[in-house]
């Protein structure tokens, strides 16, 4: 494993826009949460349910606000938003190497590659014939890169991930390992029982800073191209249908599914196994809970859900029943109030 | 990038059926949305509320019905049925390589493999001893081809797809990225909390004409294979489990999954995030719309569905909370049926 | 195809505890349902459902319990669990390959590995730096294991496996193609309209016996590693996300997702396309019906549901529509309630 690096809490503190109390020149290892801490680790405090565990960490430094200050038993670092502090603290722990310029003996690399000299292409990738690799940009074990590509500089491609002819990545992204882009958009036209193929003739464009996970697909448009906008972060087995847009700064968490020629707006956050059906516009800002299905366009910004909740399974399956009865039952009671008005106004007439 | 191919009129016209008003000689060099054409390119008319894009488009020419042929600005090729030609056309347009006949040096390919001399062998691909690779097929780079295998001749098996053991692909199937076919079916058999594996000793038949999504999983079957019928089309990351059997032409899309020794029969539509739980029959023609949850076998054809479809959170909370009180809902408003009828009866008595 | 073996059944009586009736030198070569069996083919009668299918099986035996011996129409090997003695049978007849000790000329293998030498390792595997791999693993085809990972005794890391750096299985598990295990958590801070990553310093450790389906993802954790405990059975397409832990015996069926940092309890049975949000504790022995959301702890065990049941899209359609309005409706049942009880109250002034 690397060496663990140790870090000054006065470098830490410049790096976050933060204030030592304490000692400056301490050095911590690693980061922890409080209750796990050691000395020699750093922590943070963003939740206020966690103060019991805050005053009595172990932690050698808390990144803390100035109201909590008084509650760190040892040095702090005052910051505005530690959670942030945190973030921007754990990237400089990462446990990932240093790129290590150059390509493995064993990797398979066109001719017509342009590859930076300062990227790094690791044993048994395959690159295709006229792709771009970037300055800085990693490329995984065993990635397969098709022709046409361009791989921005300081992304990763992690190992085995597929790129299909004709994708695009821009600067800083991640694409985590069993992601695909740019496969086939599911695309046939019906012919007297058959399905005739729609051959899918556009690209996968993904902006920068884009984060992509474990297992994700991303497929290539039908004419246009399916596009990822700067800043996008998808999380594990999020699937991506041909020609779909989504706007800058967007995070779709796990195994979400968003179908053909929907567009998603700027700054959207879509819960887990949650599906948006095809050629939808989705407002810039909207908030989806975990699993709802999103079968119309929204307009307006906000949170939307779907679904029941869930129960014990026996009055579950009582519910079930009713549910299933629900548009009869709510005829039922419009009837009664009639009846019920009736025989008010046959009250009042008597 | 693969020069672009230009096509005359005519000749599309001779693929699709179709009758060319214009010259027949011009060229098309690729095809367009309406909107997006460009001189050169061609488009397709086949959803009336594009008539005003129709009128403006600026392609080359159109795919359209007779009764539109007076919209079409410049050149226009009749047809009846203008999708299926543009999916048609859409193919004379497709971006993949030609295949190249032979092995990559760098492949892994079991001396026993017979191989037909115009498959083509990517980059590091692995072939497994006995298996049948047939004429005009391609295993592109990284692909993993068990042992006892078979792929059938044109059929394509994309970057990095995964066959165990005994698995067997027909004629002209597409396998995309990181499908995985024919690993372990999901048995075990408790025995006092612990849980014995169940070796899964069936395989996997694909039939002819199959499209398989980018990391769709097929399991093997547990006795017998798990069986795809011919013309299914799967789009990416659908779960079929083990022993299942899909009828011919069948469609599924994205994130669908599909439980142990269901039957789904031949021509349904199923569409994504939905699931079908285990050992149920699904009648021919059978649609099943966006996450719907089967739980019980479905003998008569048509659409279902489940679900409450979406709405802004506040007001789902509270509609949920009173799912959860439906079945006494439904009892209160019974009693109040009785109660109501009781006063009438004994108003009518007074 | 390897050589079936044939086995006695003496020897497989003394595998599963059973008492041959028959011949116990008879031999079979293979396992089947009752109803494909053929002559030399084992079966096993574990549910009352297919009597009649045992009545008239060709099976050369059948595993049965002591009540149904006199509906066996050949041999019969005596059993109390005949579903448990034919997981212990099916384990004679796997397809799989015994291990070749050894490393594949093509496969990329860092120089501090250390490399049980009865352990096989694939063509075109990769494994990283200062990993461990057991007596007896399997490291597949194009498997890529990364730096510091440790691969238990026996334990099988299935053709396109993907560890990254720090994850640790324990003995005799079994990783399915397409598995990734160690990508990043899905973490990152908001920063007036960015995200700004937060680095998963974390690792992953999978206990001893534990199978994890293709296509399977399980992140590593943000600070703390994600755990799975002994004897956890994973399906297919199972999104599995930073710093959750599962309890030992549990098993999750396909394309369900489970969100950070929720703790599963011992032997949970949750099936397929279920999600569990983030951050709950769920007791041990709960049972979660398929596609259900789980977005609140449960403290007792028991069956657990949500959804709405399958209907006909019509009728569904309609209770959908009453869905929405399911709140207003229970309120003008409460105020039908109280205008009766008024009447009623009213009518008794009288």
């Amino acid at each position: 494993m690397a060496a663990t690096p140790t870090i000054r809490l006065q470098d830490i503190a410049d790096r976050v826009g933060g204030k030592v109390h304490g000692d400056p020149q301490g050095r911590v290892h690693g980061l922890a949460t409080l209750q796990s801490a050691g000395p020699g680790q750093l922590s943070f405090f963003a939740n206020g349910r966690y103060l019991p565990q805050l005053r009595s960490t172990n932690a050698a430094a808390v990144l803390v606000r100035t109201e909590h200050l008084d509650s760190v038993p040892q040095a702090a670092i005052e910051v505005d938003d530690p959670y942030l502090a945190y973030a921007r603290v754990s990237q400089l722990f990462d446990w990932r190497q240093p790129s290590r310029p150059g390509v493995h003996p064993s990797a398979v690399v066109a001719d017509t590659v342009q590859l930076d000299p300062t990227a790094e292409v690791s044993a048994l990738a395959v690159i295709g014939a006229g792709s771009q690799i970037g300055a800085g940009a990693f490329v995984g074990p065993h990635a397969v890169i098709g022709a046409d590509c361009q791989v921005g500089e300081n992304s990763r491609v992690e190992a085995g991930v597929v790129l299909y002819d004709n994708v695009s990545l821009g600067a800083r992204c991640i694409v985590h390992s069993g992601a695909v882009l740019g496969a086939d958009g599911f695309g046939f036209a019906p012919d007297s029982g058959n399905w005739v193929k729609i051959c899918q003739l556009g690209g996968v464009r993904v902006g920068n800073d884009v984060e992509i996970g474990a297992g994700t697909t991303i497929d290539r448009g039908a004419l246009d191209d399916t596009c990822i906008g700067d800043g996008v972060k998808l999380d594990n087995q999020v699937q991506i249908a041909h020609n779909v847009q989504i706007g800058a700064g967007t995070a779709i968490a796990g195994c979400t599914a968003v179908a053909g020629s929907t567009k998603i707006g700027e700054r959207c956050t879509i819960a887990g196994l949650s599906g948006i059906t095809g050629h939808l516009t989705i407002a810039a800002g909207t908030h989806i809970t975990a699993m709802s299905l999103v079968s119309k366009s929204i307009s307006q910004p906000g949170a939307y859900s779907s679904g029941t909740g869930l129960q014990p399974h026996g009055s579950w399956k009582r519910n079930v029943v009713r549910f299933k009865q629900l548009d009869e039952l709510s005829r039922r009671v419009a009837k009664l109030e009639q009846t019920i008005e009736l025989n008010s106004i046959e009250g009042h007439k008597e």
